[in-house]
């Protein structure tokens, strides 16, 4: 033990090895084990191993000891012995940027979720969370990710709340962040979103920026280019996910930024951004879902999906795998993973079919995944399951009345799978009720009812494209602020609606004038259900259901509902604090 | 200040930046500058920047504020502007490992020297002064690294001495680096040359590995191949320096070790190897010298000169001045550097000829290279100046006495630009003074000369392949122990040439029985010249044309005559101790 200052501790060149600190004991054992001398503790037989750099493949066994391979390219034996014949190693997957509250399950049930997809290690950002609970938020991630068996590492998030024109649940300042800092689950500094303040050198971006200076910072700097982009770059700000056309991500290539091909539920960019994934640039682009909900991981899968998706397209997959796991490890200063080789983490997929990625059987940290494995974690309790601390709503609280000399109505157009929002309008029967939706037109009423327990805001518009003839849906997940966001033909299935989302404390509600027809509880903090991922995804399908009986047209009506807050995302948008118009940036 | 453990510490993730924590005003002055709102610090005007990852070249402006590039792919104005109009610029270039002693300067000299040819970033092993002086030498060079122009990093020397087989100046085990560990400019473990040591779980290797778990540590593992290769990288090892023909590059490619292609003075790998670097292996495999003396330095180049080789043996350009760089940066955990792009290092190389890596001009740091930033500089005063302890010789010390029964007497077999030694043997005349010359044969005596003032030993021996008729050849450069070795056709001519050594302080000497022909005074440790390197230059040309007029034939024999005494290379050497048969691994 001895003591240090913030700057040594800030000018230390470590590579993160979050559990491979073998003592020397240990050491000696995986060097006889490599060497052959004794058992392994686990060997892979007969595995064919495929070579990310060269594309190679060769049958081999895989010797382990602890966390770590210790042979490769020979014959070993092992105490436990697994026969994968037939079976194509790959390093485990990395994705590289997500937010685990998007697959509505805690960190815990995300692990026991996706990892069997091979993903063996993640980099989140918990802004989501944070925006409800603040630092309290980070701390269970943080802490959680101790536990996980699946590599959970966090980055700090840099912009809560997203912007001032809607009440978040919480404020960080670099204050916040920095206890968390050397945690040793912790990488750096999350998604920097707010570029506007970043160029124009906000004081509390700045801050942030600054206590980061030598560490690892996200981007999110979407359409951003020529000299802004610089600008945003010079600050050392080193990845970018919100890329959406090719020609925009070779700008960014070109000037130092790794590109993190995104494919979730939300945004799909895969499709454009295919062709920029090449031998030169192999070693600069990875893969992330960003937010991926648990219909599609069970449908399609997580980042396999990704893959299997960029072979499809024509992608070289020694090329696809290496993205997947080596360049994603180094992008993020992950030196210990990525490559099947002596020496190297023990994280691995074993495929029965490359081209298609379908994984067989999943090795994390030395360990073979299987449900005992799970079963056996310390786990962290939950947080935020008092989070929920909106007053009832009557329906007359959704009542709009017409501005004075207001002929038309600005309403927010809805387009099926876009978050994009258009400038609408309509012309609205005005009752003693205020202003009437006009469901001909497909334009029903938008509200957002802050409910952190701060101000009581409901802000209040019309929306159009949902197709809903009757009813409300609600949700308490409502990017990035978390109000309870709700759509309805009626003013009193609103009420029932948002209402029913206060008793669970959050979630997603359907509802008729008269009754619930489906819901979803989301107690933690209003953005994650306590139940297993099978419960989740029923109470979806449900939801879904339900939704387009109510004559939604949307595939994804919740997807689309949990946007229409979103003060970031052009054009129109709806906060617990007005109509918001993104690109004056500003309320209307 | 806050107290931390050691294992808090070495579970950190941070990248190193030497320079570059700007503050929030610098930021703030970067990011103003990189939008094109304030004019920056410094602007290459016009420059060709090569894209290291895609190959493509654009004209356009650079613009740097303090040690970092804001902004390129625009137009920008500065307080100071260059036109670079015909230069194209690449990143500066990493040589990885090398041993800045054997340029036989300072690290200040080296750096005045080498900076020139585009080399911004070294990572070096201080092994050489360490057998000298211990921790003395490797703090003498992590201060100097603390105030050169280029950015030089030091691995701490994990093998001194280099075998128990010689008698070396000091020992350093682990309790001795670990002062080291997390000084700014130090990276990790050098070259662990002990590869039998690690194979076979020696304590002293293993607590020195288990120091660096988590850390870089360097390799050292000529001709190591299957289990034996998978063991030594068990331990985390991740580069190694000496694979000397492409399919042992390729086995150690696909075990996950990055591969460091030598070109130096002594060992020239560069033809043999160049053939593995292609697309797929471009960010797997970097660049290193080694060891590289001052004429080939003068003559031919230093890092510039391998990349000049590679590109005429037909790799891509953008492929070899990427691996020169960024892949070398990624390596060693250099997460700021090796990119042209806005938030890098403003480490840069400006060429006239992109082919022949013609360096016109140098950024080191955002500061254009000239004779007055180096003249700016701090230096720290040389150390070891009283490092050469033996009492001066007689020529009656280099008496052989022949051993009983024996007939035929083991020679050293040396050929022209090899540093492997061969087995030979001799019949010779026996006189009173012991066993003779045999000039006719070319054979003639080779003896160490213990120097540290531990035990005044003196090994003797019989050498052939030097082609010397009269005189004799010394030097204190005797890898790695740096007694002083002596050869020569007379012991009178032997004992001057050693005294005169002893006299500076060590250096190189060519001697006849009645003077001194020419010498070269390296009193730094008996290493390095306090001369400017021009003037170490004209001694060695001196010295190479004395030896050569007294009849030896070998093009370099001070380079020859250095690893005479070096007990791991094959397969007879000479060390203060005796005659030493490095296969059998013993004395004879």
């Amino acid at each position: 033990m001895f003591e240090i200052t913030d700057t040594l501790i800030r000018t230390f060149r470590k590579y993160h090895i979050p559990m491979s600190r073998p003592d020397a004991e240990l050491l000696q054992r995986m060097i006889r084990a490599g060497r052959g001398g004794e058992p392994a503790d686990l060997v892979l037989k007969n595995a064919a191993l495929l070579d990310v750099i060269t594309g190679t493949t060769t049958t081999t066994d895989i010797a382990i000891v602890a966390d770590r391979i210790v042979g490769t390219h020979a014959t070993y034996s092992g105490k436990t012995e697994i026969d994968v014949t037939g079976l194509t190693a790959v390093p485990g997957f990395i994705d590289t940027h997500l937010h685990i509250e998007s697959s509505l399950v805690t960190p815990f049930e995300f692990d026991r979720c996706v990892l069997p997809h091979g993903v063996t290690t993640i980099v989140c950002d918990p802004h989501e969370i944070a925006n409800v609970l603040g630092a309290e938020g980070i701390r269970y991630f943080v802490e959680s990710a101790e536990h996980t068996i699946m590599d959970v590492h966090v980055n700090l998030s840099s912009c809560v709340p997203a912007t001032n024109f809607e009440t978040s649940g919480a404020r960080l300042e670099i204050e916040d962040l920095l206890p968390f800092r050397d945690r040793p689950k912790v990488i750096g500094l999350a998604e920097v979103m707010n570029f506007p303040g970043v160029i124009n050198t906000d004081p509390g971006i700045i801050a942030k920026l600054e206590a980061f200076q030598g560490g690892h910072m996200d981007g999110h700097a979407p359409l951003l280019r020529g000299t802004d982009l610089n600008a945003y770059l010079a600050a050392g700000i080193r990845t970018d996910h919100e890329a959406t056309t090719a020609e925009e991500a070779r700008e960014k290539l070109a000037k130092g930024m790794f590109i993190l091909m995104r494919e979730g539920s939300v945004s799909k960019d895969l499709d454009a951004l295919a062709e920029i994934l090449d031998e030169n640039t192999a070693n600069y682009v990875a893969l992330c879902t960003d937010d991926r909900n648990p219909l599609d991981i069970g449908e399609e899968g997580h980042l396999d999906a990704l893959i299997r998706r960029l072979i499809a397209k024509g992608v070289a997959p020694h090329l696809v795998y290496r993205v997947a796991s080596h360049t994603a490890a180094r992008i993020f200063g992950l030196m210990d993973r990525g490559l099947i080789a002596p020496g190297w983490r023990a994280d691995m997929a074993l495929l029965s079919n490359v081209n298609s990625c379908q994984v067989e059987m999943v090795i994390s940290g030395g360990r073979l995944v299987t449900p005992e494995l799970f079963a056996a974690r310390h786990t962290i309790p939950p947080v935020g399951l008092d989070s929920m601390k909106a007053k009832p709503v009557a329906p007359s609280d959704f009542i709009t009345e017409p501005k004075p000399n207001q002929n038309a109505v600005p309403v927010i157009g809805v387009k099926p799978g876009l978050i994009i929002t258009f400038r609408e309008e309509a012309v609205l029967a005005s009752t003693a009720e205020g202003l009437q939706p006009d469901l001909d037109k497909d334009v029903i009423k938008v509200a957002v009812v802050e409910r952190h327990g701060i101000n009581g805001n409901i802000g209040r518009a019309f929306v159009k494209g949902f197709g809903l003839k009757s009813g409300a849906i609600a949700s308490s997940i409502g990017h990035d602020s978390h109000n309870i966001t709700v759509i309805g033909a009626s003013d009193t299935a609103m009420a029932r609606a948002v209402n029913h989302i206060i008793e669970m404390g959050g979630g997603f509600c359907v509802a008729t004038d008269d009754e619930v027809r489906a819901d979803l509880p989301l107690p933690i903090a209003g953005l994650m259900s306590l139940e297993p991922f099978e419960v989740v995804e029923k109470h979806l399908e449900s939801l879904r259901s339900e939704a387009h009986k109510l004559g939604c047209i949307l595939p994804e009506p919740f997807l689309q509902v949990a946007f229409l807050a979103l003060p970031v995302i052009p054009h129109l948008k709806m906060t617990d604090r007005g109509l918001f118009d993104v690109d004056k940036f500003d309320f209307i």
